[in-house]
């Protein structure tokens, strides 16, 4: 893993691609790798949808190991969607091929002249890069399809649905599973639209022959890795709840707390929840044939994913994560699980985030395009974005787009990019993030929900603004660093209540490395990042006004707490004061 | 005109209104009284659409008096499409009645808590404000003859069409003209938008019962008012051009220059412009019965607007004006100038902004939504807007909006309004007014065109940045001066000329109001309130990234010249070094 490989879509010419020593980039991975490429190649200013824009896609520092719960990739580019840097992230099996067949980072440069559409293969023997018109606007699932015929079932693909190709700002890349479905999806920021202005539909990844990578110190690796993964097993978070009921065990957590966004952030508690929560979604779920517990790539030991049937018994789609089940459900008035499951599909099919398309449609029935809690008329409007309709391309854009066409005022984004599932005046520390995160509204770049609803590393009162800034920017550099290494967020639930759990992942990565790297280091990695993202976004246009929240959640009062993000502006500019 | 008249729309209870002092902002009027209301009272980081914006409309210093060239007004708020302040400029009847009735001032505030629709009526005997179902989304044309019926013939009216109600970031507020017709518009910004947020559909003002202000020293005002008006009969541009064939003088001289953007900023010369240009125009006007020359409010002396008949000899609209010729013809490929009428007649009609419009048009044209050229397509695409589809919502929210939609990279915006009718390549003095000025891309904001082409005070060599900078910033400064005090901008040909005609205006303004200003002076105040406009957009977020043209007028070569926009960002950023 010590190449970089560059593919070139022009314009001059045919796209090309060459392998080049990872050089400067030594010692970064995941996140670390994708900021550091962006921040330093790609022009701030450039229009996302630019020749000058990168995409660049890379496995973490343990990616391809046999290290648990390292199978993360990271995806980074300018955003379409907030103008700023962008770090999206999924799981799926792609990460682990890359990282075996040597790469630290495929990035995409460059733009083709014409409106083509690419197949790009990735194997052991080269890299082989194929224009094909039958390509055009087909959804994820059926590009994957054709991939499989033509390459057989030992790949991996990376590839996007007709949001991407129409270069829409919710566009996601899609990143298949176990199963090899178009399932995990690194969604945020409109990166999907990158990909498509670049005119590449599907990356293929082969990586047979290749073998695992290894550890500088085999025994030091495994002996750490066993501690780690007893570590997630022992946490009543890893090693219970995400795997009894994945993700989704939220919805009654935070609904109980009163930090539920109900009906586009109106209230904070949503009177269908239990329809809807993980406990329901278990249970239908196994009644109907399906998997609750299952990880999306090899490696995960908390196995949090899982896969949905239909009412006939037949697939669907994943289990509708967390996420998705609050934007497509609680966020629009929606009860209903197969109506959710529905638009999870409709949207891994077309490639869309479904954080941004929910709070989209719940901004939609603001403007009265629909009724709140009207299914059908959400899977409509869903449809026509996959149609690329008027309507569809303005949903497809996003939530501020939308509520800037409809005159919408209140829209629940930060940067433009829409808000997750956590109230930020009932979790206030996830308003910290939100409102300063590089990324935009991003609850996974600082998850204060720990302290603040679940009692995971400490206890800090959601409702009030004390303590809320250290949180959220501890969090944050932490974060930076999970990313890095490529493992699932999932851990820090565990590495954050046991220190031994932390410093065993210390262990994995220095053993595996031959590093000596302190917890010191570790946030100090995380600073890294982080400053180097700010540093983009500043050069980019971005000022601490544009860490902020929207006014109304400053001044509407949330029920049943009554109450307003109280968290000053001077307190959001002291999140990044060290860096 | 010592009062100030706020008319707060709510949402706590019916709409009401007070009178007060002008107090502190005694001495302002106009662009400088607007930008020092909104600076001061309207936070900057509000919602353009919410109830802390409020609209000001002003007259000028010298509105209702017997100067000439007096009656242009100035509507002021944050604009829902920058998200800056904004100052829009519009003649038409209007200011010099509500000059004449005492107000320096009337500012909408707040918004109502339900969706209605006002008339507000403002006379010698107070003010009126009735809900008005009726009214909802009628267009400026039918919204004008019903008030006409209800309050007969003297009346001038204030008004928004079906795009304003819409808040669509294109949306005018239209203002009566002489024949009581609403064809004169303060367009830029999405103005319209924020009178439509506040439910206000129409403001009629009757100032029977009044007189004409008069002056501190009569006899120095009507000397001065002499001496102005015998400098702008003797200069070539406001005693012949502009009269004899509007400001659509200006196609043959600008398309000659290279610098006439066509096919959305593809190529600066069009070989369709004789067909379009201010000579062929007069032609037709004469031949079918309109009417050339034509004063757009009472006291103007330049008399550049006109009367557009149709083929039958029927009035359709007012002489569709340099820009709007440009942004409809050109700039698409169109020829017609019947079609481009009867563009400016929708426009008009629906209330909004013809150079957002017909650069929009330019950029769906590049997104393959019609073919450059096709007028049919055009005029099918405007009325979109008016009956408020998702494709019209998303045009009538303007060019960058609509690029963003369709994933177009070539959008001609700065500040995300659309450029007007000059390419900053071949015109780098307007190219260096567009990126600086605090309204986003206005050509009116510092005209820079007069010494790029028209050797009109002093001689810039449009292609290269030497001298662009100063050039544009005297102008800026200048012109900041004449929309306070309530003038033409046209005035600007002949004071920069002829050192006589600037004197009167001075002297107009000092006999006027009893003041001694010198020449210093006058600049003083163009910087003062520059300065409060770069201070409100420093403090919603802007920054010097701001202040910039999109890249491709760096990199992208426009025929006929061969020429770049080639002024540097470091002098960019030197524009308002002295503030």
């Amino acid at each position: 893993m010590d190449k970089i490989l560059r593919i070139n879509m022009g314009p001059g010419g045919e796209p090309a691609y060459k392998t080049e020593p990872i050089g400067d980039f030594a010692g970064l991975g995941g996140r670390g790798l994708t900021s550091a490429i962006v921040s330093k190649e790609v022009p701030p200013t450039c229009h996302a949808l630019g020749e000058e824009n990168k995409l660049v896609i890379a496995p973490g520092l343990l990616g391809g190991t046999t290290g648990a719960m390292t199978g993360r990739v990271s995806v980074g580019c300018k955003s379409p969607l907030t103008g700023g840097i962008k770090e999206a992230n999924a799981g799926g099996q792609p990460a682990q091929m890359i990282a075996r067949l040597g790469y630290a980072a495929v990035v995409l440069e460059g733009k083709p002249a014409e409106d083509k559409s690419y197949k790009i293969r990735i194997s052991a023997d080269g890299v082989e890069i194929t224009s094909d018109p039958g390509l055009k606007m087909k959804g994820n699932y059926d590009v994957v399809d054709q991939m499989k015929q033509e390459y057989g079932d030992k790949i991996a693909c990376i590839s996007i649905g007709q949001a991407g190709e129409m270069k829409l700002s919710s566009a996601t890349v899609a990143f298949t599973n176990m199963e090899q479905r178009p399932a995990r999806h690194a969604a945020r920021g409109g990166i999907g639209a990158v990909m498509g202005s670049k005119g590449v539909k599907v990356i293929v990844i082969d990586d047979s022959g290749t073998s695992m990578r290894s550890a500088k110190d085999p025994e030091k690796f495994k002996t750490a890795n066993r501690a780690f993964v007893a570590g997630l097993k022992k946490h009543p978070v890893t090693g219970e709840g995400l795997p009894a009921y994945g993700t989704n065990v939220l919805t009654n957590v935070v609904n109980e707390a009163g930090g539920y966004p109900t009906f586009n952030f109106k209230t904070g508690r949503f009177a269908g929840a239990a329809s809807i929560s993980g406990e329901t979604q278990a249970e239908m779920m196994k009644s109907r044939g399906g998997q609750v517990t299952h990880g999306c790539h090899r490696g995960c030991v908390i196995r949090c994913s899982g896969i949905w049937h239909d009412k006939d018994g037949h697939y669907l789609t994943k289990q509708p994560e967390y996420e998705t089940v609050w934007a497509h459900g609680g966020n629009c008035g929606i009860d209903d699980l197969d109506v959710i499951a529905t638009l999870d599909r409709l949207d891994d099919d077309y490639g869309i985030d479904t954080i941004e398309m929910g709070a989209t449609i719940g901004v939609a029935m603001d403007a009265g395009l629909a009724e709140f809690g009207d299914g059908e008329a959400a899977i409509n409007l869903v449809k026509e974005v996959g149609k690329g309709t008027p309507l569809g391309r303005i949903l497809g854009s996003g939530a501020a787009v939308t509520g800037k066409v409809f005159g919408v005022e209140r829209v629940p984004v930060v940067k433009n990019q829409a808000m997750p599932a956590y109230d930020p005046r009932a979790v206030q520390g996830i308003g910290v993030t939100y409102a300063t995160s590089p990324m935009g509204a991003d609850h996974t770049a600082g998850y204060s929900v720990t302290a603040n609803l679940l009692g995971v590393g400490g206890t800090v009162d959601p409702l009030a603004p004390a303590g809320q800034i250290e949180l959220s920017r501890n969090l944050q550099y932490a974060t930076a660093v999970i990313d890095s290494v490529g493992m699932c967020l999932f851990v820090a639930f565990a590495t954050l209540d046991q220190p031994e759990t932390f410093q065993a992942m210390i262990d994995m990565v220095n053993s595996f490395h031959g590093l000596a790297l302190t917890a010191d280091d570790v946030v100090g990695l995380g600073k890294k990042v982080t400053k180097m993202e700010r540093d983009f976004n500043a050069r980019a246009g971005f000022t601490k006004n544009d860490d902020r929240l929207p006014d109304y959640f400053k001044k509407e009062a949330l029920e049943p707490h009554n109450v307003t993000f109280s968290v000053t502006d001077e307190e959001l500019d002291s999140v990044f004061q060290d860096l």
